[in-house]
C-alpha cells in the first residue's frame, strides 16, 4: 500500500491522515499551523517540516495530498517542485480548475490528478478531524483528457481506502457542479442569514426549522467559505446568475399574479430528484483502466451521477443510478 | 380548564388536539378530511361534524382553534358565525393579517386573538401529529391594539399548556418577521433546489450537507408551502426584494472585485445572532394583564425577542434575551 504524505492538517487533511492510517497506510504530514501540528503530534501522528515531509515523499514514492486552502496552494506547490518534483500528487481543495492551473504553473513535472472529497462539517482544524469523515461520501478524482492514469488511480485508491466512492469528472464539470450544489448554497445561506438578522430580535426569536436549516453553513469560518467560493469565481457567477433569474421570476410572479406555483413546484421536483438519486437502484458497469478509452469511460460514469466503488486489478467497478426521469 | 375545539386535524391541528388533551383539557375536533377524521377517531379522539363541533363549543364556551390552510379560513369562519358567533377564537395559520381581516369580514362578533405556533415538520396530516410538537417552541399570540385580552389570554393559556412559550406581537410585525425567517427560506430553498437539479445527475450526486440543508424544506407538500407563502404576499415581496438586493450586491462584488467578503461576513454575523439569541441569558419581566398598558407592554416583550413563559393569576411572566449587540 502506497504511503501518504498530507500537507495541511485541518479538518479535511487531518481526516485524510487519520483515515489512511486506519486503512493501514504509512502516513505523515506537515502543516503551517502550530495548533494543528501540535494536536496531530499529540494524537500520535508523524508530523515533520514541509521540506522533510516532501523529501520523504520523494524518497518513498508516496502520494502527496495537498490539503491547504486555495490561496496557499501556489506556495506549497513551489516547495513540491523544489523537493519532490516528480511525485504522485493529488489535492482535496474544493475547486479543480484553479488547482490544475496552479500545478501546471508551479509544479508541472508532478504526476497529478486533482481530488475533492464531498464531506465536511461546520467545525474546522485538526481537532475536528475524524477517520470516518469520508465514509460513504462522494470523492471526485479529476479525469481530464490529459490526466495521468497512474496518478488518477493513486488518488482513487486513497479515496476508496478512506471509505469514499470515486466520482470521475473533468475539472470544468466539477467546478460547474460544485458551484451549484456547494458554493451557491453558501451564498444563499449568507443572504438568508442577513435578511433574517435584519428583522431584529423578534424575527430571530421566531426562527424555526426552515431558517435554521437554510443558514446552518454560515456557522463555518468566513475565511474558509470565502476561499472556497471566491476560488470558483467564473462557475459561481453563472450559478448566482441562474439563482438571480429564478428569484426574480418568483418575485415577478408573486407581484403580478400572487402565485409562487412555478417556483415552489420546480423546487419540490428538484429536491425529489436529489432524494431519487440517493435512493435509486444502481446498475454495475466496469472500466478497463488499460483500455484506450479509459478516460472517456470514466467521464461517462461521472456525468451520469455514477461512482467507482472498487477496483479489481486494472478494472474499475462503478455503480450508476437508474433514474426514471 | 377551558375546553378546546379544533377545526382542521392535520399536522398542526392534530398536534394541538393531542397536546391539549395531554394537558388535561376536554377536546374535540372536526375536519373536512376523511383520512384525518378516521385516523383521529381511531386514535380515540372525539371527532364531530363541523356544525356539531362548533355547536358544542358555543354551549361549553370552549376555545375554538382554526387549524385549516388559509384558503379555507373564510368558509370555516362563516360556519363559526352561524353556529358559535360569540365564541373565543384563535387560529394556528401562518399569517396573521389576512386571518384577522377574514375574521373581521366573516365572524366579527367572535372574541378573537390570532396565533401561530412556530413548529412543524416536513410531514403532514393527522398521522404526523404529536403531543409534544410545540414543546419549547415559540407560539405567537397576536397582541394588536384592539385585541380582546380575554381572547389573548385564552389562546396564550392553550399555548403554555401545549408546552410552548408565548410571543406577543402585532399582526403586522408577525407577518414581516415570518416573511423573513419562514417564507423567504422556502422561496430560496426552491430556487436552490432548481439550480441544483439543473446541474443534472452529476451535481446531485455530488451534493453534500450545504445543498441538503438548504433544500430540505422543499420536501414539504407544495400546496402547503404555497398557501403559507402566497398568503403573506406583501410582506414576502418586501423580504424577496431584500434578498434580491443582497444577492445582486454579492453578484456585483464577485464579478467586479472577486470578493464575497461583505456578503459572507454579514451572513456569518447574522447566523451568530441567531445562535446568540437562543443561548442568551434572560431577564425576567412581568406584565399585569389588568393594567391599562397591558397590550403595549406585551408588544414590547415580543419586539425584544422575549417570550411569556407562565402566568400567575393576571400576571404574565416573560423572559427577555440579554443581547450584547
Amino acid at each position: 500500500m502506497r504511503s501518504v504524505c498530507v500537507i495541511g492538517l485541518g479538518l479535511i487533511g487531518g481526516s485524510v491522515l487519520r483515515a489512511a492510517a486506519a486503512a493501514g497506510r504509512t502516513v505523515w504530514g506537515a502543516t503551517g499551523s502550530t495548533a494543528d501540528s501540535d494536536a496531530a503530534a499529540a494524537d500520535g501522528f508523524a508530523v515533520a517540516s514541509m521540506t522533510e515531509a516532501l523529501k520523504r515523499a520523494a524518497d518513498e514514492d508516496a502520494l502527496v495530498v495537498l490539503a491547504v486552502p486555495l490561496p496557499a496552494v501556489d506556495e506549497v506547490l513551489r516547495q513540491v517542485a523544489d523537493v519532490a518534483p516528480h511525485c504522485l500528487l493529488t489535492d482535496v481543495v474544493s475547486v479543480k480548475g484553479p488547482v490544475a492551473d496552479a500545478v501546471a504553473r508551479s509544479a508541472p513535472e508532478t504526476r497529478f490528478a486533482g481530488g475533492h472529497p464531498m464531506a465536511g462539517t461546520s467545525a474546522s482544524g485538526w481537532s475536528a478531524s475524524t477517520a470516518d469523515l469520508f465514509r460513504g461520501a462522494a470523492w471526485v478524482v479529476v479525469a481530464d483528457d490529459d490526466t495521468d492514469l497512474t496518478a488518477w488511480r493513486a488518488a482513487a485508491d486513497l479515496a476508496i481506502d478512506c471509505g469514499a466512492h470515486v466520482v470521475p469528472v473533468t475539472a470544468d464539470e466539477h467546478d460547474a457542479a460544485v458551484a451549484r450544489i456547494s458554493h451557491l448554497p453558501h451564498v444563499l445561506a449568507a443572504v438568508l442569514a442577513s435578511c433574517g438578522a435584519d428583522g431584529g430580535p423578534l424575527a430571530l426569536a421566531l426562527a424555526a426549522g426552515s431558517f435554521g436549516d437554510g443558514t446552518r453553513v454560515m456557522g463555518s469560518r468566513p475565511e474558509l467559505v470565502l476561499a472556497m467560493c471566491e476560488g470558483n469565481r467564473p462557475a459561481l457567477l453563472a450559478a448566482v446568475d441562474d439563482a438571480l433569474g429564478k428569484l426574480g421570476a418568483a418575485r415577478g410572479a408573486l407581484a403580478s399574479t400572487g402565485s409562487l406555483g412555478a417556483t415552489i413546484r420546480a423546487g419540490h421536483a428538484g429536491r425529489a430528484k436529489l432524494v431519487d438519486i440517493r435512493s435509486a437502484d444502481t446498475e454495475r458497469v466496469t472500466v478497463d483502466l488499460t483500455g484506450r478509452d479509459a478516460i472517456d469511460e470514466l467521464q461517462l460514469v461521472g456525468v451520469q451521477g455514477g461512482r467507482v466503488v472498487a477496483f479489481t486489478g486494472d478494472i474499475a467497478i462503478a455503480e450508476l443510478p437508474v433514474l426514471e426521469h
